[in-house]
């Protein structure tokens, strides 16, 4: 009972785009939470930050406390299961009363510690969040946890998400291979991969490659401006080789103007995004136009971030560890700061869990360095494959009930 | 060396659009070829019939004989071993020439059974050659072996590479729904299955739903009439009931006039080329149109026909079985005759495995009951739920070799 004056209460909340990983953190935090004895209820924000504007808080402990098989089937449950947002927090000297709101919202519940997980943009948040408790040196610890399919996150090796996408890029792109391989005619097939801006998640369509086939034969990224006239080129060049030609492009390519390839479209989301959709129809338009021979685009959409039933399960025991560390950082005093995997050998693969200045990562996107690309920007370096490699390996052992996988009930976002 | 004066060759081809777990037929025929005393040589034929009319052909003994792990590497590798075609043989009386090219083959390689594997046109070719071998009392036995993930057969109680199909469709359809419901915003998402007359594999999007979840909430089929006026009334009922309206939606329904619901749209893409739009493309033009809210469309794509590494075990076990039996059916003297699967009990689920006449199967399409679907044409009903769940239990083990699955080497396509 003594303990008790000492308690403290946490607040964990979601945000972005999903990974099939991201609620494999969230099992980190609530398991290390209730294991820890600081720490006395652990809340969830329901739709990111959004909960915490509108007060929209649930309570995890009797969700979880005692269901250790509830904590394992959400380490492995794609989505969300606090939900998200996509809200860009505005500077304090522009609108404090974001800020007052939240702040009283962590008031409300005696929130010491506070958990967000996320990609840039939330980095963002507890840039923002943690600056302003500082300022005003009101008592709350904040830690980011990272997330994103893109892998575009500054000083961490590589980004909670990134290894489950790809693993799903790669898988499908051999299986596809397989698929194209069984006609004796002259084909194209493109497939657009996720990534506005940086090509890591592409240059994954690499690892489908085996010692049979060597698909995909060209791999187009943000990083490099994107020529037409050399696209075709290349697949020219391919079909003096082989018959069935496999390209992976990046939705973000951009021409040497900087603009989009793609077939629409002006709107933007709230961050000032531009939407994308239509990067491979529209290459593939442009061969049937220009090369008239079969062609096909393939857009693997929603899936590459949320099939979880074929993760990595080094991602997702990744992903566990960075949402345990993000608690023990918090329970150190730590504040203002995201937790980060730092690579220590890659044969074998070694990581370790460290925690870094917010500051260092938020508002910045990490692009593939243009010397792991080769000189024709038509493909990656084995340094970039035996980057990307390790993350992808391992497979999970999900629970099944009816032929689908068993996932956590979701029914308080539905 | 006294059975060797009775010994013959047996030749196996695969054809039509591939499944994840044709070549576990194929990998069936191989390893009851392989342990009959009867079969010497085991032929295959490279893309399918164009292969016997071009004596492209390849001996499997070297490959396969003692070689046990690759064939059950074969078993789960998806697209087609031996590669396929899209060929519809034309009647004798009108050419006769591919006739004696392909019995020519025949005899020049001592084949004495031979193996289709493919849907409605490779039954149609096994019955014309049959019925050829019949006329002129060519001692050849053909055994059509079913594979198509249409589940469009007659007379079989479901296709092979049915049930693998199904179960990525419903998995993948309960992780888009897991992505989809994080949002706390009204959205639309629309999933094109393929099936361009037959509604089964849509239908299988059913099996997505769960205690927690009824995604797909509209289902449409090529077997009803599809209305825009109808299909817009029903996503306004579901819109008042919940926010993210997930609907199923084969490629291949067409209007009341029998026309494909597959509409261009008006939108250019950066090289100034109109866009050709699918099934799931329209819809969300017509929805962005008439409702003006959040709406995306994910097309499942050849993933749907490949993705091994969530095909059934169940599916795999049966596909292997049919590919044995067919052996077994020739050895014992049948021909014009179709390897079916039929169905013994629900609950336990339990099949048999029994051969039927070509001339039965073939040309014909099996089409969903009108009473299997709801009386307004947008859902299912249990009896179809019943029917398919027991065809996507049980989950493969693969091997993993670098992160992504194990497959046979298929260098001899390429």
């Amino acid at each position: 009972m003594l303990g008790g004056l000492f308690m403290s209460n946490c607040l964990i909340a979601q945000s972005g785009g999903p990974t099939s990983v991201i609620n494999a953190s969230l099992s980190g935090v609530i398991d290390a939470a209730i294991n820890n004895k600081s720490i006395n209820k652990i809340y969830g924000s329901i739709y990111g930050i959004s909960g915490l504007l509108n007060d929209n808080i649930i309570e995890l402990n009797p969700i979880f406390e005692g269901h250790k098989d509830l904590i394992d089937v959400l380490k492995t449950t794609p989505g969300m299961y606090l939900g998200s947002c996509r809200f860009k927090l505005k500077n304090e000297s522009i609108d404090a009363s974001q800020y007052k709101t939240i702040f009283s919202v962590f008031e409300k519940y005696n929130i010491k510690h506070f958990f967000y997980i996320g990609g840039n943009d939330s980095m963002d948040t507890a840039l923002k969040l943690s600056d302003y408790a500082n300022k005003y040196n009101i008592d709350i610890k904040i830690i980011g946890i990272p997330k994103t399919i893109d892998n575009d996150l500054f000083i961490t090796d590589h980004t909670p998400g990134f290894g489950s996408a790809a693993k799903f890029v790669a898988t499908s792109i051999l299986e596809i291979a397989h698929d194209t391989y069984i006609y004796d005619m002259e084909s194209i097939t493109i497939i657009e991969v996720m990534g506005r801006h940086a090509g890591w998640l592409t240059a994954a369509s690499a690892l489908a490659r085996t010692h049979y086939h060597d698909a995909p034969d060209l791999i187009y990224l943000p990083e490099v401006p994107f020529s037409p006239d050399a696209f075709l080129n290349d697949i020219k060049a391919v079909q003096k080789k082989k018959k069935n030609v496999i390209i992976a492009v990046s939705e973000g390519i951009k021409n040497d103007m900087g603009e989009f390839i793609t077939a629409s479209t002006s709107t933007k989301d709230s961050f000032g995004h531009s939407q994308l959709s239509g990067t491979g129809k529209a290459l593939e338009t442009l061969v049937a136009v220009q090369l008239g021979c079969k062609v096909r685009s393939i857009e693997l959409n929603v899936l590459q971030r949320s099939a979880m039933h074929i993760a990595s399960q080094t991602d997702i025991d990744e992903s566990l560890l960075v949402g345990q560390k993000a608690v023990e950082s918090a329970i150190n005093g730590e504040t203002g700061k995201m937790v980060s995997i730092k690579r220590i050998s890659n044969n074998p693969y070694s990581i370790e869990i460290e925690s870094v200045d917010v500051h260092l990562v938020a508002n910045k996107e990490k692009l593939i360095p243009r010397d792991m690309i080769n000189s024709e920007g038509n493909n990656i370096t084995q340094e970039l494959i035996n980057y990307i490699k390790p993350l992808i390996i391992g497979e999970p052992v999900l629970p099944y009930e009816n032929g689908v996988p068993r996932y956590l009930d979701i029914k308080h976002l539905i």
